[in-house]
């Protein structure tokens, strides 16, 4: 079965939304109530339609009900964004996902049965501030508030050395999960295996205990 | 040594960062041309100060020259976000990070020497649109174009069944290097370890044979 989502408000979040799930392979049908922006998906969408979001009838005449998730990426408008999270609820659409502005918005979204609510400026302000706060950290995965898996650049102050010569779960009980290296990765590295500079070790554990390790190990 | 950030642009984008950078235990100097959302930040930053980024005296007299890293995160206003970074990259600031509008913002952003280039909107986009597709893929790590570490949550297919019982590596030639188990994780379970409802695990492999594993495996 193919998955078949809907996206209502087409600006650069509500549009990227729609461009990924297309690439993945699902069926797309996007609404804006701004021409232009419709016809610039017209292409993109398997069906673009020009729709008030708060028009409850235009809503049903499109059988929005019968989609499995919409998405509703209306931002400034947020009175907008909120009637049509309500009416999209009492239509019955299973899966809700609506942009927040604030953090009121966000209550009151939740409120109103949204499923998931999203605050695409501040989550990805957060990613950012994490990535620039280390750089040898590329990427993390938060596993809870306490675990993360991440990417660290190796430098010259481990390279050279086995993963047995650094014993790192010993002295940091983290664990090196995988080496990306060039273009393959090493699945669970043997303690012999060298750290070559370039590498990235897919490293496992808690936040704290890995965020030691690069400031003690490789600084 | 603690690490000194300047963020220029107290919008949702800009302030989230101020906040985490902050939370992070980072210096941060926080700077708006609008004096009520600099005061919205006197109480966060480690400095709030009001000026126009544009004005090349304004910002060498704030010694900005003398940090690591400045983010550009202003947003509507493409023509200041450009000219601030000009400035910046004369001023000889080491790493330069810039929100861009869109692919024309982001061009010239990386063309007068922006180190890293964000656009907060799309790529949370591309983030929240992977997380919809599926619906047990809780989180992701992207490692590269064709691998990636995945969250899994567990599902009646694959409950009570042991890793060896799924034999997953030979099936889909993807690895299980963790499971979320309540509060703590099982760091390389063993082949005998039985998925519990509600386990969520941490598979690492190309992102096909992922996808290929959830959708067969577990539908
Ligand atoms: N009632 C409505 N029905 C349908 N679409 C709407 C409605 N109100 C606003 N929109 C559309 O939602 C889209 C997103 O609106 P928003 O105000 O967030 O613009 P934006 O800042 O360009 O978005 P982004 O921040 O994602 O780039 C716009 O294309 C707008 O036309
Ligand atoms: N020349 C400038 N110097 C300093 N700050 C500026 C300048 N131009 C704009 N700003 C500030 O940049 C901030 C972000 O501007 P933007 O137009 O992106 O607003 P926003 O949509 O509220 O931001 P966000 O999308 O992050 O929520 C605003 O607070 C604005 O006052
Ligand atoms: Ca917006
Ligand atoms: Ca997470
Ligand atoms: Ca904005
Ligand atoms: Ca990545």
């Amino acid at each position: 079965m193919r998955k078949e989502f809907v996206v209502i408000g087409l600006g650069r979040f509500g549009g990227s939304i729609v461009e990924e799930l297309v690439r993945l392979g699902a069926d797309v049908m996007a609404i804006d109530s701004d021409p232009e922006r419709v016809e610039d998906y017209a292409k993109i969408a398997t069906e673009a339609v020009i729709a008030d979001a708060t028009d409850e009838e235009a809503l049903k005449s499109l059988g929005l009900q019968n989609f499995e998730h919409v998405i509703v990426a209306i931002g400034d408008d947020i009175q907008a964004s909120i009637l049509a999270t309500l009416i999209l609820k009492e239509m019955g659409v299973p899966q809700i996902t609506a942009k927040a502005q604030n953090d009121y918005h966000a209550k009151v979204l939740h409120k109103i049965g949204a499923d998931v609510i999203v605050h695409p400026e501040r989550d990805m302000g957060i990613r950012i501030a994490n990535n620039m706060m280390s750089n040898n950290v590329l990427d993390y995965l938060e596993l809870s508030d306490e675990y993360s898996i991440m990417e660290i650049k190796s430098n010259d102050r481990i390279a050279g050395y086995s993963i047995k010569d650094l014993d790192i779960r010993a002295n940091y009980g983290i664990n090196i999960i995988g080496i990306k290296r060039g273009d393959h990765i090493i699945i669970s590295p043997g303690a012999d295996e060298k750290i070559l500079l370039g590498d990235v070790l897919l490293v496992i554990g808690a936040i704290v205990d890995i965020n030691r390790f690069v400031n003690r190990a490789m600084t």
